[in-house]
């Protein structure tokens, strides 16, 4: 007798009951590509949940360079929201760096181990789509589905812009981390390389001296994006914390005063154009005559369509071939 | 009367008789979609000298954050390369930034504009396969066709890491510029998420201070990758200049070393899998198999054999359509 993987319509029952038991189960299936009329049946059965129609959970992006404390500022951020009795879900996408290896996976033990266990917090490592930490389609699936049950959804990323997607079109508020000093960080975000932050952190507020001329840095990167409203936070998560409650605070105002199923469906229309690219790649893109041509069909449908049937629907526009 | 573009095999007989003024119509083509046939034909008319057998021009790859001064350093060292002769193709490959739009092209102009003229440099922007600046085909086809005619092909990038093929696997040397201070593009180094150098450049030596600095945590870096035999030198483009003839002494110096046919045979396999999932998807690699089975097939193949040939093999192991 062998023990039967939960199927999708239960996963997504046990979901919708914000059974938080579920989330492993979820994302091993999400992340199999073999399985994927499976991952469509549990999108179908999660239905307007899975659309942000019906007040899920904030899906947070947190971005910065290796190094800069996005671990540990998460930690401090999660033990908080713990605090306030809201559940987590972490989804840490890992660049499968060549030469390092697994320099970067120590982090998340950290994270994974500060005694707070339970299923209250949901951690989970996943694949990049390519080395430079570019989102997998699993991870933006993986995003939406967990805030039908969870109250906060992580992405975290390192910070070195996205391949074809952003994390801004798989987020609701993008936090973008930068420590002192930080000229190069604010390099990339002027010249557009990296994301353009709802909110960005100065890291290691507790260094002193540097983090006020990077704050400054900060603000006057923000500006030459047009991105001037963006609260500029200098934050420590070392004890006793500094910036934390500030930083939890504009999180909240953040998504308080998001259209929240607005935000989802573009990032919907922009994930389902990323992954059908990934999946059926430029000749895929040729054959619904171009990117402007699938970018006008993904508008012109239902916004109430889950992103796995608009790439679907972009794959039988092209006359491809869908499973 | 309308004047006839010139076709894939005079193209190929005057690349081969390093006529310069050619390379414009070249890249011109390699670039157009539409023309992959007349691409092909061009690679084949080409024959061996295409592929690194024929003592062709080097081909660098230089790449560093944005305001690192890369495009300052890379006019210093070209006007060297000419004065001791040398021509020079430059190709520089921008992330098409959605915040900021064209604020890396304002640089370019600086190369192009410094009074030194005429067909012996050639500069051409092209537009990276994602905002993130991985290469797209026709740069790595550029790069290859060019070195038959040009003594050096440079590819300038933004160094934030590449998506699906690096910077490694198009060129014969990697110079990555990090400047003073530079402690996120070292982090990012670390991490193995930007290019490993084959030379390190620490840029705006003429600071002062922070730049010896900043080359000993460099020496770190590249200790953590086990590159710690690349040359790490400090370099300021301002006249009087400093560092640019060892630089150009370690470029030399460098392909001296190298195996360049073996290099090149190298490049064409990875770029041959790059653009094989750029044209055809994650679908494509489904048909053959998978990413190993692929790379198996690669490797089994004549050396001898072109990239977009090698693309067209994938192509038919997987059933797929080829053109």
């Amino acid at each position: 007798m062998r023990i039967e993987a939960p199927g999708p319509g239960e996963l997504a029952e046990r979901l919708r009951a914000r059974e938080l038991t579920a989330a492993p189960a979820v994302v091993t299936l999400l992340e199999d590509r073999s399985k994927r009329a499976q991952a469509r049946e549990l999108l179908a059965a999660l239905g307007p949940a899975a659309l942000g129609g019906e007040a899920p959970g904030q899906i947070v992006g947190m971005t910065g360079p290796p190094g800069v404390g996005k671990s540990t500022l998460l930690g401090a951020l999660a033990a908080r929201w713990r605090a306030g009795g809201r559940t987590v879900a972490v989804l840490a996408v890992d660049p499968s760096s060549k030469a390092s290896g697994g320099a970067l996976l120590g982090d998340r033990i950290r994270i994974a181990s500060d005694g707070v266990g339970g299923p209250e917090r949901f951690i989970r490592s996943m694949a990049s789509r390519e080395r430079t930490g570019g989102l997998a389609p699993a991870t933006r699936a993986a995003a939406v589905v967990l805030a039908v049950a969870f109250d906060v959804v992580v992405i975290e990323t390192v910070g070195v812009g996205q391949s074809e997607t952003d994390v801004a079109d798989a987020t609701d508020t993008v936090v973008v981390i930068v420590q002192p000093g930080a000229g190069d960080s604010l390099q990339f975000l002027k010249a557009g390389v990296m994301e353009v932050p709802d909110i960005l952190v100065v890291s290691k507020a507790d260094t002193g001296g540097p983090a006020q001329t990077t704050l400054n840095d900060a603000r006057a990167a923000l500006q030459v994006l047009g991105a001037e409203t963006a609260p500029v936070l200098a934050v420590s998560a070392l004890p006793p914390g500094q910036g934390i409650d500030e930083l939890e605070a504009a999180l909240a105002n953040h998504q308080a005063q998001l259209n929240v199923p607005e935000r989802r469906l573009q990032s919907r229309r922009s994930g389902a154009m990323a992954d059908f690219v990934s999946e059926y790649g430029e000749r895929g893109l040729d054959a619904v005559g171009g990117r402007r041509s699938a970018e006008r069909l993904l508008i012109a449908q239902d916004p109430h369509l889950d992103g796995q049937s608009l790439v679907e629907l972009l794959a039988r526009a092209g006359g491809l071939p869908v499973d």
